[in-house]
């Protein structure tokens, strides 16, 4: 059986615009546009020209080479022409491929909103419509609030639907705007539109994810019929986001009740570059990924669970949905309170730590986590403190240096301008090879301070940790209150682009941060000698 | 029509411990099955007693009043009697209600996993329930891996959840272990168990996220006939995450299509609490909440209000698929508009601050407020510091004591005997009237030291915060790396039982703690003289 075409619509530069804390710049625009237009997108919403000054910049130029580059805008006001509606106007003499009209469907916002009558409303449709046809450009109509529209007044909305068909619109799309439909709605409505005379393959579908099944109600609409989908990169969009076109574009490709049926324009190769594509986008937003995203996330195809990790190790068809290949990610199995032996010898292996189920070294190092992890260390997040200790039971580290002492001040008083200042300054007295060295130095808070001053001067070793650099902090106070924990997790990378975690705990956040620090000099001291430490390194 | 029940299973404390970067400690969990219990679900799993210290411990006493509790562990192993079994004998030890265990029911992982025959393994699934039902407990069995079995051999998978169903289970849980069964496939399966001869009211559902559906799953297998939702708070777990029952309940509960049809034990008044509850996970948890999240992020209604026509605003039905109001949300509208002011005066008369909407001090006051969250200021939790600052702005506050200086010293060293030890010191120079006192104190870390040092002399003052104690302290590093912002929240309390929040940003965590620890200070000498400040003290 032929499998039918689903057409994919990203809106991540105009309905993604919405997201609280983002703002696309004209070379933001330009660079996701192509990002999508390379990765095999069939539409591109670029945005509304004539509503800002941004957008109207980047619909000066056709912006993608393969995907139709859509302008976004509204029907002609009521009382002027199509020809001589201004915002109409400023869609045709964009650069833009196909435009795609936003129109009121449901009949209270068509008299609170524009203040005209039902019946005007279907003649703006339909004149503004025909004006972009007749412009020789492809015809889209959004119909806004369509499903809320639809049990306010079906007649009413399959109307607007019909008027913008009628006219001669390449896609009808259904927008549940509000975000409040159930999928149930969701087919039972789309089989009416389809009932009334809009065959499925001119419908699309365009959902919110205000009750969490976005992606959800999207499917729903294919398998009603519908066969262009809307959504954006990474879920991005107002309030709880748009359909998530990083979650249906791998659902549609790999699970077959669709796959069977359907097929878009990413290809099983395309595919593979998904996870790069979402996270390059994040990265273009300096937005922090969101490490449980289904198929893209770090940690996707992460499994902690000792029961499980056993079967996982022969075949991974027996805990994962589909493999982390086919999506451009990776498999990660976890070490952690949680964790069986099994999944101990394999964190190690994948160290480059061979120990046999029965060494008895094992059973300490196991005993030795977990009596740790109940005392507030999280191995899991700090895998190179975890190699380190592992290598200390089983197998050996170098004493490279001591710290024999340090201390810490962080001062707030007034300065020679009258002004309040905070200046921390840490000294570090270190041992190496029988010699003592004293160093200070200052930072922008007290771990700063101490982490300078603990890299500035390590003898023998300074040439090897000049590259080393401390990219991320983070803290958590467990069993809060006066009888507060303290962990600190570092993040280090050095020049080969290498990143590791280390960890340490305290009632003392300073004490706390001290030792995650020396675990990633350590860590580093041995990553430069030992070929499998600096493998494991990511 | 009569409604039908549907029973709300919360596996926060178990599935939910499986999620990347999540470690409960005993008191976490104690608090964590309290929350749960007062907001009426119906059964809480508390983890897996004889896996770890943990949860051994953890189960040594009934942590919840009105939710059952549950255990959660393996059916015996095969060759060994259900009296006999260790990790039953476990279960039956523990003080819980009900016992869940976990069974295998795809026949590739009866093989693989268990390395027994499919015989061998419906006998330990009957002979577990059995042990079970005979001590006396509820049997609940969760069907694992269920969807993805009845796939590979449906004969298998169905004898499975019969056998634990004939046994006595109470509820036989079809999990979706993989969380790549579609919606479609949900209904279908579920339809094909019940036909099989297990009714609808004893089946629950177990769903994941790694297709970003296991909200639409839920939602599918309860249309088809179930009874039980498992899921999660905030939809924590490993890989993508369970069924996120803050996204299930108020949809279950707002939605006619549902609410129409069934009821749970969260009537409308609970619902109110929703938000409360999600946030007060993520507090606890040291989280940052997902301000997208469907009902309960902050951004879940806030909407860029250019968008809307203000006759619209008018009646937020048009726009909004719930009112904020009933899952205890707020509306935002944001920046500028007229709707922000609104909740600035609402908030400013509930601390006792009575100010017009033309008031230019107030203009004022909300520029300072979002800039200084824009910095990394969160006022929303820190309603004490907020209290201060719009009295600065609107009202008065004496100038009590200035600090003139202060200096923090942590110094790790070996003491007489050899012994490596850390010691904290902070000196404050306090001036109050003209006169100057200088302290000096000891603590535990850099913190305790400095709040120590500050409240040891502040002359005439010093009687008023003698019941004055930190009861909570929490750091969140904003903007993570080198650039890396402190923000420190310090919850206070004293003996008249009162608890207030306050907050502090810098780059310099211990700057961060002073800020913090003086708003608190000044706060406890503004509520000691002003009855409305104390009255908006809980």
């Amino acid at each position: 059986m032929r499998r039918e075409r689903i057409f994919l619509f990203d809106t991540t530069l105009r309905d993604g615009q919405q997201t609280p804390g983002v703002d696309f710049s004209v070379e933001d625009k330009i660079a996701i546009a192509s990002m999508l237009d390379d990765f095999g997108i069939d539409y591109v919403e670029g945005g509304y020209p004539g509503a800002n000054p941004t957008d109207t910049a980047f619909f000066a130029k056709r912006r993608t080479r393969n995907a139709r580059f859509v302008a976004f805008g509204m029907t002609k006001r009521t009382g002027v022409s199509a020809a001589n509606d201004p915002g109409l106007a400023g869609l045709l003499q964009s650069a833009s491929d196909t435009i795609c009209l936003v129109a009121k469907s449901w009949d209270y916002h068509v008299a609170v909103a524009l203040g005209c009558t039902n019946e005007e409303n279907l003649e703006n449709i339909a004149a503004s419509v025909e004006a972009v046809v007749m412009s020789g450009r492809e015809a889209m109509v959004d119909c806004e609030h369509f499903f809320d529209g639809y049990k306010a007044n079906p007649d009413y909305a399959l109307a607007c639907a019909k008027a913008a068909s009628d006219a001669g619109a390449r896609w009808v799309v259904l927008c549940d705007t509000n975000g409040g439909t159930q999928p149930e709605e969701i087919r039972t409505i789309v089989a009416s539109v389809i009932a009334a005379g809009i065959p499925g393959d001119r419908l699309g579908i365009h959902a919110h994810n205000d009750t969490g099944q976005a992606v959800a109600n999207s499917l729903a609409a294919v398998e009603a019929g519908v066969r262009q989908i809307q959504g954006t990169l990474n879920g991005i969009g107002e309030r709880c986001g748009n359909a998530n076109l990083v979650t249906l574009i791998p659902t549609l490709a790999l699970k077959d009740v669709y796959a069977s049926r359907f097929e878009t324009a990413i290809d099983t190769d395309r595919l593979q570059e998904l996870t790069k594509l979402s996270h390059a986008f994040d990265e273009l937003l300096n937005r922090s990924p969101d490490h449980q995203m289904p198929y893209v996330g770090a940690s996707a195809f992460a499994t902690k669970a000792g029961i499980h990790a056993s079967a996982l190790l022969k075949d991974p068809r027996t805990y994962e949905h589909v493999t982390p290949e086919s999506v451009g990610n990776l498999r990660k199995v976890m070490v952690s309170d949680q964790g069986g032996k099994a999944n101990f010898i394999n964190a190690l292996k994948r160290r480059g730590i061979v120990v046999g189920k029965d060494d008895p070294r094992l059973d300490r190092l196991i005993t030795i986590v977990k009596e740790r992890e109940a005392t507030g260390y999280a191995y899991e997040g700090a895998d190179a403190s975890f190699a380190i200790l592992a290598r200390r039971i089983l197998a050996y580290v170098p004493d490279f240096f001591h710290v024999e002492s340090f201390r810490v001040m962080v001062e707030r008083r007034f300065d020679a301008n009258g002004q309040l200042k905070t200046v921390s300054e840490a000294v570090v007295r270190v041992l190496i090879d029988g010699e003592e060295t004293l160093s200070v130095a200052e930072g922008h808070g007290p771990v700063n301070a101490l982490d300078l001053a603990l890299r500035k001067d390590l003898g023998k070793y300074q040439h090897e940790i000049a590259d080393l650099e401390l990219a991320d902090y983070k803290v958590r106070i467990l069993n809060g209150g006066t009888e507060a924990i303290t962990r600190v997790l570092i993040e280090s990378t050095d020049a080969t682009g290498a990143r590791w975690w280390t960890v340490g705990v305290s009632d003392n956040i300073i004490d706390a941060s001290f030792q995650a620090l020396m675990d990633s000099i350590v860590f580093k001291l041995l990553k430069n000698r030992d070929g499998a430490v600096a493998a494991a390194a990511e």
